[in-house]
């Protein structure tokens, strides 16, 4: 297992080129955020939006819009019911991540089916939440398409059938082949598991361990994916690292990190990757 | 009666385990804020939250779901009329809060009931506010459980039949051994009669004289109890004590406090409190 | 003429007596805030909250409430079609205010007279904005209540019958002792009429010729004359010359000052306003 | 092609004369952001409130009214599909500004055409966005008005028949002289077709490939035009120019470039415009 550094972000974050316009950096769709976790959505989006992908759509319950546009008013809305809309909104995407906040009741897993229904195997699709859980649950097979999983533990055990106590490098591994898709495992230094190399994150702090932290990297893989699509693989290597050492430096201050914080602090954070490829970790914040 | 100091804080507020994770740190389900008292709920969510409750969810009127989202995208959402639903998020809860913004007439009592209903006697239930007068005034049982009440003087009158002006410590003592609950009774130098134990507040400040104040103290002692749920009692020890003091902090440059500021001040202050056990005090807030 | 000085700034805002609690510092419940205008009531509002009175009710459109509480969880709301519950709080003020974004249609008429028919001689009663050009075309008698009026020229001169280019000192004097009200005549130079005496304000910027201006001045004065209610005309000078003087330093630095800066500034202001009395002024937003 | 400079700010913006009021500085009124779109009006009218004009009235789907009050209590309210309001707004209005987030169905194009039929020769209109493609599609011809064209290259292309490729200076300025209006190409290196001139911006940063950066700009146009409407011609450059110049400023420190801080530095930033007609690019965000 190699372990991540922060090598990563350099090799990711680039300086943007002087003649690009939002085109350029991708358009992500968003889905999920049902009647009651309409904060997951919006987290997402937050960081889709921060993390600099061109264009931002969130499809959510239409009772979450106004909470949406209040607080990020640089995304779109759609109805998650509305399916047509919905497709065409998928079809038109860069990265689509569905889950966050979706619930997994018999609306979530029609909007679901409508998303892997409308996905096209060139895009990203990021899984998450209670879309893992859906899939596990109700037998829904993953659509073709370049595949992220972002599960914790007991997720991945749903999906996989390997229980959390015996969720090996090994095992895990195996089923990432079968599934030919990215799988970030989600736990005490997170696992990444790619076509050809399994990495491990090192860094990160308890001071995330509240709710919403998923849901913020789950809107920075789509984010990541999006804007440098050029190297998907990298990009949510990038995400990660990026997600625990913004993390890491708020929690120097703060017995707890809210994840929007994270968020807001990416257009910042990324700029320090851009320009220092050394010392660069030294009082970003500041 | 004892007079509280900061050690209760360096008792309480410990370096989070590395290996911790959300479930590490309880869950807070709250229930209030009606079509009119919205914000109450809100601020007591606010403030459960960034105390580093693991998952806080807030059961309130419909009305409110957008103001609490776009505020605050980490507490989940329940409508507080659906009973069925908040009997689950009851039931699953590490400490349930109930009262703050839930009004007094017939819709309120009969959430009320559902809650007090589907609480078991191991959870810890915090009763503020409108839940105190309600219990009075229909002559509702406290249900089993680890409850704490948050009355201010007037609430504690109604509660405990003892008159403003003859609330001694020995007749509220012995109302509280009847109840067999830990009872903070608010008001100039807090009184917190646990089941051993009178302590008093001696720090505060008139600048939190202001509407909110109350329900944003019943979201922290929801906080801590989850968070900190190995030691109940201490841990409302604590929330009493961290409320007052940021508040005093705070109050050097300003005429009155915001009840949400003691909230978004909670991430920092509990670091130093976490690092360091003498002369942390000075500049948390610089 | 008098011109006021920041005298009365020091004369008016004393050191809270460390045991007061909320009541001591008065309620206030403004009215207005149509589908249209809902700003305006949520910046007067904000004025209310911050300037440090202990309770606040906002009565407005259904529609304003999601908003309201997502900027000022602090304060409560009614539906200001409610008339029982409309006259209930206006009932239970220390000052009524009513106007801001009120609008002028019928509805708004119903709900003007409601407030009249409400207040009782010992209320103060903030009347502004179209609450007044209302009383003007309607010819609403004003009620029984220590009144204050906050017009710009125009609404003087619908109420008085004084044109703009002859509101002179004697004119105004006598229609302000017909009245029997405090006139706060808002312009270049704003004067307010007083039972014994003419009062100038000399400070103030055009950095303030912004919208939501004078819903915020409405919403300070209310604040004020809640707060400081032992001597209401002094509670109504120092809010106009805080309003001004807090919005000259802060244009010192922008080209126009947004009406919920000054708001949010108060608490700090006041605090410095408490403390020194001579050399306050410097840096009080540093 | 003249080179737009800084001295195009100071040129434009002057301090404000003492004795000046709302109606000094114009009124705007914008009309966009449907059901899906909410967020592009909100950014535009923030930008066009941050800019100073008087009175900013925002007319769009009625689902958007919380979020815009949420953010921006100053800007006024209309549901943009009362025809009759819509028309009484823009005939009042010193700048019309329509088309961030209009979309481009038939309630869209029945909106559109209302206010063109509402507009008045001597009023400044900003056409953006869907407004543009709606012309073009529908066919619908321009008003009698002062008007500005706001397109990015394909928006024009739709406008002007010039294919992307094709678009030289001298075949826009060609068909800049049929319309007889002022058009803001944006692009890398924006240009600007005036009645006699044509201006290139040559500063701007790949950190505004971000969606709403548009409408911000149109709504900074918005608000310019209103306010300084003495000369609107070097309004829209000075609008222009200010936009790229505080997007550098913050991409200074950014990876990315949100829209809404480009319209919350505007106070400050044309402080230091008014003040200091050298040196004082430096500094200004500290």
């Amino acid at each position: 297992m190699k372990k991540l550094s922060d090598q990563i972000l350099h090799q990711v974050i680039k300086p943007r080129p002087a003649n690009s316009f939002k085109g350029t950096f991708g358009k992500v769709t968003l889905v999920g955020g049902n009647r009651n976790f309409g904060g997951a959505i919006i987290m997402a989006s937050t960081a889709a939006v921060c993390a600099g992908a061109g264009l931002v759509t969130t499809a959510t319950d239409a009772s979450n819009s106004g909470a949406l546009h209040a607080q990020l008013p640089e995304a779109m809305f759609a109805d998650f019911t509305n399916d047509g809309q919905v497709a065409s909104l998928v079809s038109a995407a860069t990265t689509v991540a569905v889950g966050p906040g979706l619930g997994d009741d018999e609306t979530s897993e029609h909007i679901l089916k409508n998303v892997f229904a409308s996905v096209k195997p060139e895009q990203n699709l990021v899984i998450d939440g209670s879309a893992i859980t859906l899939m596990a649950r109700e037998n829904i097979s993953q659509p073709a398409a370049n595949v992220i999983y972002t599960p914790h533990e007991m997720e991945w055990q749903r999906l996989s059938g390997i229980k959390i106590g015996e969720q090996t490098e090994e095992k895990n591994r195996a089923v990432r082949d079968q599934l030919n898709a990215t799988v970030v495992l989600k736990k005490h230094h997170t696992e990444i598991y790619t076509t050809n190399e399994v990495y491990q994150l090192t860094i990160g702090t308890p001071a995330q361990a509240v709710g919403g932290m998923g849901d913020t990297l789950a809107g920075m893989v789509g984010g990541f994916t999006a804007e440098f699509h050029q190297d998907v693989t990298n990009a949510v290597l990038a995400a990660v690292y990026a997600h625990s050492a913004i993390a890491e430096k708020i929690a120097e201050n703060q017995y707890i990190v809210l994840p929007h914080q994270i968020s807001r602090a990416l257009p910042t954070f990324m700029k320090k990757m851009e320009q220092a490829p050394s010392e660069h970790h030294i009082g970003f914040l500041n």
